[in-house]
């Protein structure tokens, strides 16, 4: 039985704001569960079906763990069923946030659907990038649906939040800063090597004008057909593929 | 003012089984009808609100064209907020499916999120392919969700439902069946020219085993991180890149 008070609490942590406050934020279904479980991630609390807690090889130690019924974890999360389990975990401490060398950093614009934010996370993962910047208008990388959409990833990407104008400005500037463009180079012609920041747009409109001035290089994805642009994501990865050729 | 009928109409194409019934699907948007209005599909009858008929260059002069508020719009669709336009069109009919030379057919096995699904149609109008083939139990191609996901391509790109291991075996056998997998060959060390079929599996699973079983081709995207699997859309933009590096 969960009491009013953690209710309440974990009510308020759909809710960016309260996000913020309390430097906590959710994470939804088992699978994700078990990854923050394993993760260096902190855990302040976790909700188990007692059918889920048996599925796991070992309960944490220092976590408090309540078992609970579908329906309770249902009422406590924003999934419209969840049978398995949902956790209360820290934001994680920024770290600083410099360029290293031979890694790129994947910088987002205005990305404001949270399925596509995660699944930026995920990609970014998927090649080992240093991390990735939002900038304060893309949706919340800590927003349930954001996590739920890195499936795990959330646990292993370093993400900062940046005016990117200005965060651009502040970086060496011998650093490359690459971006899609449908006037830039074609990218199968070109030697791209992981290295400076890749900026990629909002789902609609590519990156404002004034990011888009601060690029040193613009790409270019080939196609053979009618679509005008492709969905964030899609971009991304197209991209990322074409800065990892030499894996 | 939309009369009953009209508005039961519409209300019913917002489920499968009426649409199937009716051969009719929704359109919702100002940019998709837009699109649809200058494809080949045939448009039974647009809904627009005044201020949106005030920028379209022309109307359709075969098409009945009611002028409603934006409140009766968004009554009509599955919007939360529609301003601008709905249209019912009627479901293309179907072509010929029969594999061409250097194109590529994608073939999607049960891709059950309809973001997902118009993602990955707007790809295949990227890219020129010559359609995409989804199994009996992938999302609806012409679920409103979908129609919106593909940002216009569902007027170019040719979709096709088929059980997928009965379609397979019935393709010449010399076809190349390409799919995403983790123990696959490293896509940058191969020479992929477009033409066969790529699969691509659901979100979670990948391709069912009956179809899995039934590749000749497995191929491999490298990465460099923490993830365990990329999202179905982002792996098919990697692939079809790799296939079109001539372009």
């Amino acid at each position: 039985m969960v009491s009013k008070a953690v209710a309440k609490y974990v009510h308020a942590l759909h809710l960016k704001k309260y996000r913020l406050r309390h430097q906590a934020f959710l994470v939804e279904g088992g699978k994700s569960v078990v990854e923050l479980l394993r993760s260096g991630l902190l855990t302040e609390r976790v909700f188990l079906t007692a059918e889920f807690a048996a599925k796991i090889p070992s309960l944490p130690a220092k976590v408090p763990v309540e078992i609970v019924t579908e329906e309770e974890l249902t009422k406590l999360g924003t999934l419209a069923n969840n049978t398995t389990a949902l956790a209360i975990a820290r934001l994680p401490e920024e770290l600083p946030l410099e360029p290293a060398p031979n890694k790129l950093l994947l910088a987002l614009d205005e990305v404001r659907d949270p399925g596509n934010l995660g699944t930026l996370i995920r990609l970014a993962d998927w090649y080992g990038l240093q991390g990735v910047v939002c900038s304060e208008s893309c949706a919340d990388p800590w927003a349930p649906k954001t996590i739920a959409a890195t499936m795990g990833s959330f646990t292993r990407v370093r993400v900062w939040q940046r005016e990117l104008p200005e965060w651009l400005d502040a970086l060496p500037a011998d650093l490359p800063r690459y971006g899609a463009h449908l006037e830039g180079d074609n990218v199968h012609r070109l030697d791209l090597r992981p290295g400076g920041v890749l900026i990629m747009g909002s789902e609609s409109h590519g990156p404002r004008p004034e990011v888009l001035a601060r690029l040193t290089q613009r790409l270019f994805i080939p196609g053979a057909g009618g679509a005008e642009s492709l969905n964030v994501a899609v971009s991304a990865a197209i991209l990322l593929d074409n800065f990892h050729r030499a894996l």
